[in-house]
């Protein structure tokens, strides 16, 4: 087995600095229609070739005549034009000899046999627009690296230019390996991942301003790699293989570049992105990309976007960045620079960031992300409450017209967000998924605009008004009702092992699963084993926690568990036996000052409407009497 | 003849909405593959349809195990794993009955035939990914109305999606029309316009969100408009046709969409934008829109925006706004809603507005423009100094990158933009011409960075030292040297007239063009007529005004005068003839603390270079002996 354990870990910066100073700038010119130059970048200034208009024009509707003729008019005394005094003249008409201004139609009277009376002179070249008057010849209409916009597109013609010549897209080269790969819509096998990665780097490439070619799924194969290459480095400007670029038994991407090119790079010092390969191969840059989507993300964003850009003649922009506070503590490793992902919020007046989960294969962290946080290699990270630096991926705009919801899960809560953005699509609703305590605590600390609970009372056996007192007893907190929902014992398909109750969670035969501390459910499992009387130390499991209801069904459902607590719906989804157990309320705790915002309003809205509880209705496992009610708490 | 002279003035917020009351929704729905997806605009949200990964996977390289085995692992007493107890997986692998959990390679030891030494336990699923740890089947991967970019798409993949509903680009039908239009590229004759403004709208519709479909220029008939019309409504969801809305003689516009279907609205009170006619065929929104290409422009943005965008599901943004100072005086009639485009810059972190040229039929004052002033109808106008709203075209960093330079006009200046813009396309400058006195003015009132500057002392017969002396002496101005110029009398080419000095200006058969009061030119000028002696009210033309030397130039080349005073290049640009009349000193006028900032270094690197003193060259008429000197004044 040849396996190169070690990859180097170059700084980031230090590894870009020498891929871009060796690619060097390569910018092919070509000459294309102004007509379909839309968004291309100009690679030289562009001057016009004729003047618009290229002859003195009427400016608007009515009579060309010689100005002289004119000079006795007024109301006392009016002038008379005669047949050969005068032309009708529509605005844009030429203005020839004998003729140098121009009446307008509201100012003329006929006063019969073609005789036309005025009243007021006008001077010469009045109401004409002189030749040139929007575009001189031999002017500038736009600068060298332009993107072209429509409005160019428009000067440039009426200047007299047919073609442009812009910069050629830089041609990119996506090479996706891996024998466990599988295109999109064929069956999956255990062991089969669907390839998604070239589609992402596909779209980042168009952004960046280049041409993807995306070529077939290459197997780990040494010599079909190769092959597969050598034709991609033939057939583009710029090859990327992802991924195989780490330094596992099958990971040929380094090796190949060395023994085809040129290798400069191998590891770079960042969370995620490590496995970086860069080197050139006939000149041309090879890179070799991470498998993990969030890392070939990463990767691709650091190399590719500022190669591509350059080539592709793209300006280039500061990224925007804005200082948000942190809301939970954030702990990195000294060993790397770390990208986290955050959700972003304005509570307020204040925007916090929230960091999602930091896993290179979590897409979804990518998908949800308002902003990347990055961590430098020589920080350990940052307190809660601190200030940070958030590069921001979404419009602030955007961030701004989002409902921050921190607390507990249910799928509901994705129905909503879905039902108030497709009722006015300026307002989002942000999900994180923490637990009711600790949405709570969010709450508090005025990180979050609602926080969805469902927290048993042991004492009154009620639902969450008590814990709001307990905790948020000096803010004035109201709980908008939300939903009744059937929590129950969740087990394989016909229940294999056959669990009949809370009970059967310490036979020496199950792997349980749970929910995370401060969890509604978890409350609700650790009441319901202590009223059993179970000591928790017996459990299997007990010890593995999840953070959503679908994670917990997901866990069973691969096998990884027997079984676990959580709501009707995540059983149903995920074809699961359900036991229920007991009907809990889940509601949406939230400050009183909110409900006059807008985006708290359209949120009631959806939840009181009979789209939503008609959706519910169908889903099964949810009561909806009290949905939209709103209590006083505090 | 079936002149309707009137328009109504509707108001325009009263237009756009009986316009969208009556278009409704149409949000038509197609399916398009992921893979295609990015940049539409999801009709539904959509929902994973298997889990990612879909079994449990190793999340490194290394050993699949029973992690039970593993428990007693120390460093005093290793664990030796033997053949049948292990199984070596890449990242990525699927991990299977009977394995439970993963060591990373790095941690193991080979110690001889496939026996494997361990130091340390692993717990049950450590280092899996468990099934479903990216997306979980059912969960929501993007809301409806969401526009799709590359990481949604590389998650939809991974969901297990292959096409996704969106919404159907409304295609929109333009039609050029007028008899004096010509396609670009034609022959221009006398009295043709180069067809360009459907070129635009074309390019509008694109980034509305919309698929145009742009026809054949059809001339001013009423039955070849009718056909055309007819098949463009059939074929498409929205039609333009452009012009013909007005009230001319040849304008059809208003009475086909009213002998066709229904005409809802003829003008509006805005300026530009006045003759629009809005209505509706078969149902089908019919637009038309006036044919200056900036009138056109603006009521593109506001009909044809709102509707695009609507029918295209495209997320509705909030305009971006900036305040801003406007620099001069500004009156607007009550009879209108104005739309003003302005030049923006930052300075002494003012940020500085400055009308253009506000002509409906001046395209290039859109391309200039950053922003848009909209002066209310019940609205006079503004004055100099006072804070106004400016809805922004660009990017605000783009503005702040800009080196604002406001006074005399010189090629030079559009090539000097070029240069800067070339080396560092994060930097612009913006070039307003007002003349040289008016340059010194806006700099001393802190609205641009630099004067360029030719001002003749009389006394001294030095230029521009003792101008800044006496108007700025009390700021701390440098003059950075510019160049050299010849000034000198533009005439036909062949000199028809045979002119040879100033003093023909007063010649009876002469036309003269005057360049603007308070220009370097115009100084220059007067100072030569009087010390010929010649009285300024004996020569026609005199106050006829242009604000450049390529307006002058260009004024000459159309006939409509016979000559004018100018610099070298504009001449030659315009191929006119030119009698020397004198060199003078076009220098740039700058406060000192500015010689700091980034982008006047980079100003100086350009004037500087070789590549710029060659270019001038080539034009011919230019000194750069002093060029990028910097001389204290004050």
């Amino acid at each position: 087995m040849d396996r190169n354990i070690y990859l180097n870990t170059m700084d980031a910066d230090e590894a870009l600095k020498l891929f871009l100073d060796r690619s060097g700038f390569r910018n092919e010119i070509e000459e294309v229609l102004v007509i379909q130059s839309l968004g291309r970048v100009t690679a030289d200034a562009v001057f016009a070739v004729c003047s618009s208009p290229n002859f003195n024009a009427s400016a608007m509707d009515g009579i060309a005549v010689r100005a002289k003729d004119t000079y006795e008019a007024s109301e006392v005394n009016p002038v008379i034009l005669k047949k050969g005094q005068y032309k009708h003249v529509d605005t844009g008409d030429p203005i020839t000899e004998p003729y140098d201004a121009v009446i307008m139609i509201e100012d003329v009277v006929e006063v019969g046999e073609g005789d036309l009376k005025i009243i007021s002179p006008v001077f010469p070249w009045q109401n004409v627009r002189p030749i040139g008057e929007d575009i001189v010849a031999n002017e500038m209409i736009i600068p060298s690296n332009h993107m072209i916009n429509p409005v160019d597109i428009g000067a440039l013609l009426a200047g007299g230019i047919i073609t442009v010549k812009v910069y050629k897209k830089p041609t990119v080269g996506i090479i996706p390996t891996g024998t466990e790969i599988v295109e999109p819509g064929e069956k999956l096998e255990i062991g089969d991942i669907i390839e998604s990665n070239s589609r992402m780097l596909e779209g980042l490439v168009v952004e960046y301003g280049g041409e993807p070619n995306r070529y077939a799924i290459v197997p780990d194969d040494y010599e079909l790699l190769k092959t597969a290459i050598k034709n991609a480095v033939k057939e583009n400007d710029i090859v990327v293989i992802n991924a195989g670029s780490s330094a596992g038994s099958e990971d040929y991407t380094a090796s190949l570049v060395k023994d085809m090119g040129e290798l400069i790079v191998h590891g770079i010092a960042t969370k995620p992105g490590k496995p970086v390969v860069l080197g050139f191969i006939e000149n041309k840059p090879v890179m070799g990309v991470p498998g993990y989507p969030v890392s070939a993300w990463v990767v691709f964003e650091i190399f590719a976007k500022p190669l591509i850009k350059r080539w592709a003649g793209m300006p280039v922009k500061q990224e925007k960045k804005v200082e948000a506070v942190l809301s939970k503590r954030l702990v990195s490793s000294l060993k790397n620079k770390e990208f986290v992902r955050v959700k972003l919020g304005k509570v307020n007046d204040n925007l916090i960031a929230t960091p999602l989960d930091r896993g290179a294969g979590i897409t979804m962290s990518l998908v949800r992300a308002d902003g990347i946080l990055e961590v430098p290699q020589s920080c350990e990270g940052y307190e809660a409450g601190q200030k940070v630096n958030i590069k921001l991926l979404k419009d602030l705009e955007d961030i701004q017209n989002t409902i921050v919801s921190i607390g507990s899960h249910d799928l509901i809560m994705d129905i909503i967000g879905n039902m108030i953005h497709r009722k006015n699509s300026a307002f989002n609703l942000s999900s994180s998924h923490v637990g009711s305590m600790a949405g709570l605590m969010a709450l508090k600390r005025g990180e979050a605009h609602m926080a969805p609970i469902h927290l048993l009372d042991e004492k009154t056996g009620t639902y969450n008004i008590e814990y709001i007192k307990r905790y948020l007893g000096n803010m004035d907190i109201v709980l908008i009702k939300g939903v009744k929902r059937i929590q129950g014992i969740m087990t394989k398909k016909n229940n294999p092992k056959g669990i009949k109750s809370i009970e059967d969670l310490a036979r020496d035969d199950i792997q349980f699963v749970n929910r995370q501390k401060g969890a509604g459910t978890r409350i609700l499992t650790d009441y319901l084993l202590k009223n059993a009387g179970i000591d928790t130390e017996k459990i299997n499991g007990y010890r593995r926690e999840m953070t959503t209801h679908m994670a917990v069904a997901a866990a069973i459902a691969s096998g990884s568990a027997d079984v676990g607590v959580g709501v009707y719906s995540a059983a149903k989804a995920m074809d699961l036996d359900f036991i229920p157990i007991g009907e809990e309320e889940y509601d949406f705790a939230i400050p009183a000052a909110f409900l006059n915002e807008i985006m708290i309003k359209l949120f009631i809205d959806v939840i009181t409407s009979m789209e939503f509880k008609d959706y519910l209705e169908q889903m099964g496992g949810y009561g909806t009497e009290n949905t939209g009610q709103i209590i006083k708490c505090t």
